[in-house]
């Protein structure tokens, strides 16, 4: 295993990958600089993401690997993959078209804690698709 | 429990800490919109959090609540809390001065993997901060 200071200091690109084999991945928008989502990769996962250039991720609950836009068609073209100091994180900047959140919206985080409470949110945004017509139920 | 569409899509704010009582949130820059952090908070750091207005992040390697900045002088002030779409993950939007990364780094996301390659990363930013002569060692 590679020492603390190597992992933070060199250029060797060593992902630590959780006792799952996971590391969260954050998809950030390439232009606009918005967190647009937060899901994990394993190995295959992170491979896949590198030599095909689209996001793919490992769900959790399915239990496989999930190229993000499969289905809905609102893939993630990867510009630049970023790892933390202590490489247990990601980030990728991403290039994508409209609607990257399942529920209708272009991120995932379109709620925010309202002031002066620590239980109500309110919406940041607006959905920008109807997921309805694009997701066969 | 909560069902999946009212965590969704209502304004309830129910965070969905993981088997280990740990959310992840990403500390971001609220004007640059630079993502400089991730770390995991407990329910106790959420509410520390909340109810202080600055960043506060429980350290799974010393089991204990870390005011982020308390030793460094580096404080996030909270501006923002996001939540996303299963509420299993935070974006907090903070204001900040220079030196995020205890590495010396604005934020840990100073490297980036290397074109074509998934072995070699490139310094993507510049050190903003003499680590040694911020932490006593």
């Amino acid at each position: 295993m590679a020492a603390k200071t190597d992992i933070e200091e060199n250029l060797e690109f060593v992902p630590q990958f959780d006792e799952d084999g996971l590391i969260p991945a954050i998809a950030q928008d390439v232009r606009s600089g918005q967190v647009l989502m937060v899901a994990y990769m394993n190995r295959e996962a992170l491979d896949a993401t590198i030599h095909s250039g689209y996001a793919t991720y490992f769900s959790r609950s399915r239990k496989a690997l999930w190229k993000k836009g499969q289905e809905s068609g609102h893939l993630q073209k990867v510009e630049q993959i970023l790892v933390d100091c202590d490489q247990d994180c990601l980030v990728l900047k991403v290039s994508v078209d409209a609607g990257q959140c399942h529920v209708g919206y272009q991120s995932c985080f379109y709620r925010a804690l309202s002031k002066n409470t620590d239980k109500k949110l309110e919406f940041v945004a607006e959905k920008v698709y109807d997921p309805r017509k694009t997701y066969r139920r």
